[in-house]
């Protein structure tokens, strides 16, 4: 391992299981795209490969995000916080970050006693994911 | 338990510790301040209180932000993801959000093969903790 990788890896609290949450951010707007797992591949990968790659914790595998979409995250710069457990990816967001469509994940809002939808597909999922997909 | 209580818990997907982790981001400037989790008393409290109450895992009690320094966070929404296990929370933060003093916990980027340090602190932490402090 280079000096490098020991400083980037060494710098992040792992949990247990070896993941960090990983908080993806469109890089000028701001907005909260999605939160994600990282482990210590994909924290390397999305490094060497200048977009967003994460662990998937469903299908127990790295999951290059936009792979089967094409809805990739550009990276533009990993911060890391101030104990080290979690981690925010300033991205440019190809299309959508959701599987629903919607530009962010966050489309749910809590007021007056329930939870509102406050965003629309901009893209059927249907055209994201073929139906030919596992 | 009320028919809004359970709309507000069901729809969040608590983990095998009962947590979810929490994103704090300022709501006019999109700055992301902060990750925490929740447990289901913090996520009431929360609204109930209109300010951010996180679970602290290190201490194992609730963790009114701002209780000991000062430095609340007025809730301006509660979001969810699409999955419902990750919560947004669109705050108004007073002062600084870390315990280093600093705007948002998330200081640190990696720049050329290291850790940078791209924020410094507002807020002298001695004087966000009394020494007396437990």
């Amino acid at each position: 391992m280079s000096d490098a990788t020991e400083r980037l890896l060494g710098a992040i609290a792992f949990d247990v299981d070896g993941l960090v949450p990983a908080i993806a951010q469109q890089h000028d707007t701001g907005e909260v795209l999605m939160m994600a797992w990282m482990n210590r591949d994909a924290v390397q990968l999305t490094l060497a490969e200048g977009r967003a790659v994460y662990w998937s914790r469903a299908r127990h595998a790295l999951w290059r995000k936009g792979e089967t979409s094409g809805q990739t995250q550009r990276l533009h710069e990993l911060r890391l916080d101030c104990d080290g457990d979690a981690v925010l990816l300033l991205v440019e967001q190809q299309g959508v970050a959701c599987h629903t469509g919607r530009r962010s994940c966050f489309f749910r809002a809590w007021r007056d006693g329930d939870w509102a939808t406050i965003a629309e597909p901009e893209i059927d999922p249907a055209k994201l994911y073929p139906p030919e997909r596992d």
